[in-house]
């Protein structure tokens, strides 16, 4: 459980100074509640939603890419831009339209695509999928400004295509290489073209490139690399490898987690779980790796029982197993649901000796 | 959040004698994660699931009811049978046939039927519409024995009934003071039944009637009364009137909540909310009342917005709102959902000074 903090509203201008006012415009803070989260702007009582919101959503139809990608892409920002001074924005500067022209393929009409041209009668993949900006914030003379950027590129794992208008889809498999190649490209482009804007042309821009996973993926895609690039590089210098991977439990055959006592711990749990009602719970998990050691787990739990105390007294059994069983080390969320939605959850952050849990109430 | 505590396995015999082996059934507790909260018995590895389990469901298309019927009886249990020392257990004794049988109208064929018999052309509403038992256990001689029970009577306040089979659906609203005498009159009948059966004849039981709200109720309906009746006793001899009552907020037109400070704190939250987002959230409350102060309450928000930094953000900013605006000194549970479900919640207990706050992750 995230403990509670400061929930202060900070108004204008007060607060550490955070809080700004610029012109006419009255800006305030979402409030902290942990020093590892990020407070967010808002202007005039509104939250700043992205220049291109609504894009990511209708670049893929696998959501667990799309929290990945969102979520992932804050947190290598963290590494850059630390929480306890830069302010949160969702992206001001790439424009919807912007968006969609780069996502496109290049053509006659469309020169800024930064997906390869389609040539008659040959299958070219494109490789460029979403494109997400985070603005992040530091108040300087009276004003909260534009001091860093982080720019995520989602990129297609899987190239999914049909040969005629509304006919059978197709899909080839992309190799990680050209992956890679391609979004080390398009990121170069992306790059110099912020540059050009006089608004991003000075601040230090960290871009991510997110390899997306298939759609009919049961976990998010993973991020492959990031760079850092200093004020008005306009070329990127140096990659940082990333190293992360999700799996679905229990394993599907031939895949591997890449720590053997982590698919058992799991697998002891799940089977306590199963035992508990006459009828069969469903017991699922998603594993977040991160060079190559256990770094997130989200387990979903879903029974055909939903009165309170069967419910209640499920989750204090669940508490215990997943004490007893489940690896330490990394946070680990466990959602209880039912025909009608979660009931209850269980949470142990990496720091916390116990799991917490929660069963919702009704009145 | 409910703090995290001993969530040990108690094994057959050890941890306080809670635990034991009753012949050859190995049985063991789900653990206890909260002084407030029961340990329920685990029997060879199996939740001994209610003898009647699922005639609740089919007696009731309110879901409100069921799970307000169910969480207010033990609440109920927790003023007889301590959580410190009893155990529980979903009821054993009163079984699927036996519950039909008395939810049906006495008749020829069911001389059993706690509802009155159905004379020609008339329309007799039926009041009882559930029954549901608990189970209290402490070991004695190395068994969990049964020492306590408690049982529900849920009552109809708007009696639904066709004229002909398949025809229109009628409904006749139930007078308060008939609902409790008719459901005081069906508790001494069930008293007494429990004393006819030898393992019932001698141990405290319990009694509590239910006021189920309208089908198309918001929320759920409220316990009216309750009665301990000690070891042997065959007739109810006292009564102890419960005051609450469910209220939706919003509230709609001619619907006054106990106390004006509470809606109105409801109300500033609200707006506050809803001005977050450029396009409307959906902002509703259930709030529970219980001898005319605020006892409870959960608010529900829904938004179009899912990307993961959007919830995160306006989850922190609810956390700094719902901190500033709503009512101390009752249990606070926030629900934020999308079209994809929960996204996150808030809670603040009677005792907490702050909002926690946990955003659900996918990986």
């Amino acid at each position: 459980m995230v403990a509670a903090s400061s929930v202060v509203l900070v108004a204008c201008g007060s607060g550490k100074g955070v809080g700004t006012n610029s012109g006419s415009s009255k800006t305030e803070l979402t409030g902290n509640n942990s020093g590892s989260k990020y407070q967010s702007l808002i202007k005039d009582g509104h939250y700043q939603v992205s220049k291109s919101s609504g894009v990511d959503q209708s670049q893929t139809s696998n959501t667990f890419n799309l929290q990945g990608f969102q979520h992932g892409l804050q947190n290598i920002s963290k590494k850059e831009f630390s929480p306890d001074k830069y302010v949160f924005q969702e992206g001001q500067y790439i424009s919807t339209s912007t968006t969609y022209n780069w996502l496109g393929r290049k053509s006659k009409d469309n020169p800024e695509g930064l997906n390869p041209s389609q040539p008659k009668k040959k299958v070219v993949p494109e490789y460029l999928q979403q494109v997400d900006e985070q603005d992040y914030l530091e108040p300087e003379g009276g004003k909260m400004k534009l001091k860093g950027m982080t720019i995520g590129i989602g990129l297609n794992s899987v190239y999914y295509y049909t040969k005629e208008n509304y006919g059978a889809q197709y899909s080839k498999h992309l190799d990680d290489a050209d992956i890679e190649q391609n979004g080390k490209e398009i990121a170069n482009k992306i790059l110099a073209r912020m540059r050009a804007n006089k608004d991003t042309k000075n601040i230090p821009i960290v871009i991510a490139l997110y390899k997306a996973a298939p759609e009919d993926s049961l976990v998010g895609g993973n991020f492959i690399a990031y760079s850092v690039n200093k004020d008005g590089a306009k070329e990127v210098s140096s990659w940082n490898k990333v190293d992360e991977k999700n799996y679905v439990l229990p394993a599907s055959d031939g895949e591997k987690l890449p720590n053997d006592n982590d698919a058992a711990a799991f697998n002891e749990f799940k089977n306590k779980a199963q035992s508990y009602f006459p009828n069969l719970s469903s017991v699922t998990a998603q594993a977040h790796y991160t060079d190559g050691s256990l770094s997130g787990m989200t387990i979903n739990v879903t029974t055909q029982f939903y009165s309170y105390t069967e419910i209640n007294s499920f989750t204090q059994y669940l508490q215990t197993a997943a004490q007893k069983y489940l690896p330490t080390g990394a946070p680990i969320e466990i959602q209880v649901g039912s025909t009608n939605g979660m009931q209850s959850y269980l949470y142990r952050s990496t720091n916390d000796k116990k799991f917490s849990s929660h069963v919702f109430t009704n009145y």
